[in-house]
């Protein structure tokens, strides 16, 4: 079982955003910015490719209000897209508030905010997504 | 018009890897690495997400073959995904083969391989989409 099984299954808590029965939505506790976003699928799939085309075709219409919350939340030009995998083989999606492409930049340091501060963001996203 | 619209229209040349009825997939001339593909929608929106649902709901799907064609053309971890869309104001998804994080760093600088370069490239992606 992957972390973010976990995490969808509640085993791990998260900062969820939002949820449906194929995708689960929660705040990446070291974000490269504030408002930072991943979006994965209930199933372990490593490869976001790998996945079926019912959830490939579906992920980015559920990403979409939860991305358009974010822009609202958060100072940006828009919410960016990056999908990496190297780390967790869970495949995931991450969303991004972004100003320049150093802030898709995954070799930067990450940063540590507070439970405060994720639980701020947490409700600034959700009170645009109710 | 777009830049992007004019290499759909062939008014500017492109490495073209693929096309159907809603999106163009071409070779970036100037890629992060070797096996970049830009994959566009066939409609001007300069944000991805305010593309409607049928061109969200199948661009991944349209991606998949050729992100799996390039992550057999190309040595790498897996195909990535970058959406930073700072540059031009058409929507447009980085299909990137990456053995590391920095391998889609977009601060980095690009590659400027020949045109034999991106030839073979594109050759190489196209035949394993036959």
């Amino acid at each position: 079982m992957t972390i973010f099984s976990k995490i969808i299954a509640g085993q791990i808590p998260s900062y969820k955003i939002a949820e449906n029965n194929r995708f689960y939505a929660f705040l990446d506790i070291f974000p490269l910015v504030k408002g930072h976003v991943l979006v994965i699928p209930k199933t372990e799939v490593d490869n976001l490719f790998d996945l079926g085309d019912d959830y490939l075709s579906e992920i980015l219409v559920f990403a979409r209000p939860i991305a358009k919350a974010i822009e609202q939340a958060f100072p940006c030009n828009r919410c960016g897209i990056s999908v990496v995998g190297l780390e967790v083989p869970h495949a995931h999606v991450h969303l991004i508030p972004i100003n320049s492409a150093d802030d898709l930049n995954f070799t930067r340091g990450k940063l540590q905010p507070t439970p405060e501060e994720l639980k701020d963001a947490q409700q600034k996203i959700t009170a645009l997504l109710a």
